[in-house]
């Protein structure tokens, strides 16, 4: 946020307006006014003592406009102190990230210009907002059968009952503009603003478009060994041997040094020391009221047993069911493929030709319905689940989730590689299936929800001009608009895709290595298509803080570790290598398996050497921890000088 | 220590004497004079502020005793000071482990009885005394060569010069006694007093102590399933998958088990949340004077990279030629004994029947001397590769001597295992290392230095006797005995047999079930030697404070994941499995492979999802951590109010 903004709608708010409210449009009054008590109440009596504003629409011919639109702000002095209650970092005089203080305020660097960037106010007034708490009421005014108890999320339970429709923050013009403009709007080769995606969006999505920056860099020179490949016929699959040693060696190295970077950005973001167990509990965290083990705070509180309980038996064998069933329809498609050829092959006519298509789809339909399913169940598991922290949720929902579409993208081509070893076979289905997904991302995430937008854009700025005519009230327009946008859901699906495209560079390049040219090539319009949908076709998203690319770090490494055994196992099969052993299969297997465990143990060593966190970081992050020891010892001994033990 | 303790000696000494120094005899007078000053100057003059007195031993007729051997001992503050600067956690009276501060010593429990241990006070001793730094002189007084620069540690100087022969902490005879009746003395089936072990001999062993005794617990199942096999002849080889099925599953859970059980028991003790980085730099290391970039502190600076061009440039191709010479030495073995078997064959009689050990008895010499040679290089190397810390310097020890010995040890075995194929004398082989090495283990280890410690105790009573008559001097007598024992030269080799008796267990034992059964018996005698040896045989060790088993729970684990490839391979080997595939080699390699790698990732699995620090050490652990964040901010604030800044 710019520090100062001169706040350009005062007749409609008085404050520069960073968060949305959108209550249903049936609210009963004395909620209404119970809601807006609260958020504007002092915090020594539990509000959130925040600003908020209600934005009255000119009623319309065609239809009513909902009354119950808020716009949240704040005071400077309440978001420095939200500040440090969420445990900001910022940069302190000696260079170094500390927790922020308002206390100290002026020993933080940049303090009087642009200190708190604007997803960072709308992250605390975030906070603010969730972490409002009933304090003796049974119910919400109005609503007898919306019961409270202390120490319930106020906006969950408003939220989860209907009554509260969402809410989320605003986005600014002129920042995007500049933003948009740095990001993808200039024609010329360079790197990503990261910092500037990060002081926009917050430090979850900064680090998504780092990775996948990264990423497609890494994949240049696998690229660059992949054309000539191609262009000079090396691509008979019998000169993969090659390719798939430095495969192994790529995957390995890129990880590590990914950990570095994340790291690096992560320290310079104030993230890197945050600790996770002062976080929140998530909102839909729910429990008997208690205490906080660690901080001392109340809060609901629920066993880890029985959560442990739900996961190993409920979840864990739901997956596992799941992943059979999976199997099963792979196995299914396959029969009928191959009954299919048998009828093309016993009349080879214009019906039966279309008849071998038709497996294919319908095993596409299937897996899209299943994936779809799988997926709403996951979710609905990890809920039920009851994870204390956003984080932990999101991580259980992500295993989940991977693991299933792992094996719907993958089983199939281990079957062709492995158990038909057909090698010719396996290159088409790769590439048909790269192909077709990148074709079908670009439309389904970006160029689809645009033209949806686009369209839904202007009718709603024909009908506040027929409204209002020339007296045009910015804020009014942009509020009405981005209520309407699309709700971001995430890095999730962004990630999942990189994973996926990682899988088949990794475990199948080799075999056709145009997959590592066409992955960059996705990748490279998936910057800018992410970038356009980001800044104009969702709602601007809260920024997450993030300290890595948490569960994903994880998978990546896993893909990464069957892609040594995949690679091993080809190399095993190639014609090439075959033939130095004409005679005895079992010492071909017997020599692949030993280099394939010697690889592996190479792989964890390189992984053990290589230290996850540059040394320059790793010394401030010690000195942090070492000042605020010996400031906790002080403490005692200051509380001790003024009030002596009595004996002694 | 007993706080309040009367001293018993007051004519010789007027403190509770603690620890020894002993001087090299002929040490010049001035440099005696300086050197007490030093260690009884004010800490604000750079002193260590103890307690230090001469011992005078009267003149004998056969030798001159030395003259130059102190006592020191401390004050009670100046030891409950130390304990602030070494960071000791103490519990606090809420139950927690906190550092402790002498401001907020009422706040400990215990404090006013038996606070500080014997070897906590020994510990903080020597702490104090390695860290006494030279000022501004040049040289030692009376040793122009024997330069000095501010902040050079005065010990180390003067101990690698030869003028102090040794330092060492003085047996405490009551303790010793109680200690070593509740240990060994009573014929008692029960555990090992691990708090009075930890009390009187620090952290490092008292965690060894609690990992033996854990170990051999943990081999007590597998021991019961090998006696039945040997009873009743199921131990030919035929029948031993189900063994090497219990050995996989039994090694994981073992090691992740422990890895809880030594988070608690060092939590207790207050050694899990010392921090690593805010460790004295150890004597041994040197530098440019500069400022630890944790602390601010002044010490001693050397670049990493340095360090790390060493280690990987000079100590890991050595090591890496070290093992080549191995594997050379282990084939011209094998060739020597085929060779002397031939020879017997053309003709048997006594002479060549003698000569088939002789390969044995000179292999067992050669790697007995290469193990003692490569031993001195590794020490000299590490120490040349100038690591900061003890703990770094270990770990890089114990890694280069621990590869050296695996291969020795395991060299053979796998090569009978696996290239000759000979499972007969594979058990033989193991048999025959782990008897003879346990006999071995046992004489050398205790019984050898007991006897010779006897031996000496004897004469020096006589000899003390006889100068003193009936005027008894126990101090006196307790300091010649001390000075003359043996110094225990820690945990490293006890640790070391442990890891090669794992080896045999978890590696072959499925073709020899009896090892178990062996190392258990082993482990128990191991019990009571090592006791014994700690209380009476070495030198009382000074306490090395211990977060975990450190470097050992990675050889153990990385053992544990050989013991999984190597199991399987046994597996495949075995005719009872063979006899499932009687037509295809391949397929059974294949199915065995496939079954190795589903362990494996069991076996990660597993290590990832029990938790190694269980959870209510996890809650106190966050809560300290976040107290002492809160703590840092509000320092920050009462420096503020007192001083405001200017602007605002």
């Amino acid at each position: 946020m710019q520090l100062g903004l001169s706040v350009s709608d005062s007749d409609v708010s008085s404050f520069t307006p960073l968060v949305v409210l959108e209550l249903a449009d049936d609210t009963k009054a004395e909620a209404i006014t119970w809601l807006l008590n609260r958020i504007r109440d002092k915090q020594q009596n539990g509000g959130a003592e925040l600003l908020v504003n209600q934005l009255l629409f000119p009623a319309q011919d065609d239809q009513k406009p909902n009354p119950n639109v808020f716009v949240v702000g704040s005071t400077l002095q309440r978001l420095l102190n939200g500040a440090e209650d969420v445990g900001l970092f910022k940069e302190f005089q000696d260079g170094t990230m500390r927790g922020f203080t308002y206390a100290n305020r002026e020993s933080f660097n940049d303090f009087n210009e642009g200190f708190l960037s604007d997803a960072e106010c709308q992250y605390i007034i975030k906070h603010e907002l969730d972490t409002l708490r009933a304090k003796n009421e049974e119910h919400v005014p109005g609503y007898p059968k919306l019961k409270l108890y202390p120490g319930k999320s106020v906006v969950r339970r408003l939220q989860s009952k209907g009554v509260l429709n969402q809410y989320f923050p605003l986005h600014n013009k002129e920042d995007l503009k500049r933003l948009s403009f740095s990001w993808y709007k200039k024609f010329k080769l360079s790197f990503q603003p990261l910092d500037d995606i990060r002081h926009y969006f917050g430090e979850g999505l900064a680090l998504y478009f780092g990775f996948l920056e990264y990423f497609t860099f890494a994949l240049v020179p696998m690229a660059l060994i992949g054309i000539p490949y191609y262009l000079f016929d090396w691509e008979d699959y019998d000169k993969y041997v090659l390719f798939a040693v430095f495969n192994l060696v790529w995957s390995t190295v890129f990880l590590e040094v990914w950990k570095r970077c994340s790291a690096t950005l992560a320290y310079g973001w104030g993230t890197l020391s945050r600790k996770k167990a002062f976080e929140e509990p998530r909102a839909g965290f729910h429990g008997a009221l208690g205490f906080n083990p660690v901080t001392g705070r109340e809060e609901p509180v629920y066993p880890s047993s029985k959560r442990q309980l739900r996961i190993y038996l409920v979840s864990v064998p739901f997956v596992l069911l799941c992943l059979y069933l999976s199997f099963y329809v792979m196995m299914v498609y396959f029969d009928m493929e191959f009954w299919a050829i048998n009828i093309y092959n016993e009349d080879p006519s214009i019906a039966t030709s279309i008849l071998l298509f038709v497996p294919s789809i319908i095993y596409a339909v299937v897996i899209e319905i299943m994936n779809l399913l799988y997926r709403f169940a996951a979710e609905f598991l990890t809920d039920w689940e009851n994870h204390r922290l956003e984080s932990s949720f999101q991580n259980h929902l992500v295993l989940k989730v991977l693991v299933f579409n792992f094996v719907n993208c993958f089983a199939s081509l281990f079957y062709i590689a492995f158990v038909m070893q057909d090698m010719v076979l396996l290159r088409q289905s790769l590439a048909t299936l790269l192909i077709t997904s990148q074709i079908l991302n670009q439309v389904m995430e970006a160029f689809l929800p645009y033209w949806l937008q686009r369209r839904r854009n202007k009718k709603v700025h024909k009908r506040m001009r027929r409204l209002m005519g020339d007296k045009e009230l910015p804020l009014l327009g942009q509020v009405k608009l981005e209520t309407e946008m699309n709700t971001y859901l995430g890095t999730f699906d962004d990630y999942l895709e990189q994973f996926l495209l990682f899988g088949y560079v990794s475990l199948f390049s080799c075999v056709y290595p145009l997959a590592a040219v066409l992955v960059v090539l996705n990748n490279i319009t998936e910057v800018y298509s992410d970038a356009f949908k980001m800044c104009h076709v969702f709602k601007r998203p809260f920024s997450e803080p993030a300290t890595n690319i948490g569960v994903w770090q994880l998978a990546f490494e896993t893909m990464s570790i069957i892609a040594v055994v995949t690679n091993c196992a080809l190399i095993g099969l190639s014609p090439q290598v075959k033939a130095y052993f004409p005679e005895s299969d079992t010492q071909l297997i017997l020599i692949v398996v030993a280099i394939e465990h010697v690889l592996l143990a190479f792989k964890f060593i390189l992984a053990f050497v290589i230290p996850d966190v540059p040394k320059h970081i790793q010394v401030n992050l010690a000195k942090l921890e070492f000042d605020s020891l010996e400031a906790f010892k002080k403490r005692v001994t200051a509380r001790l000088v003024q009030d002596p033990p009595e004996s002694l």
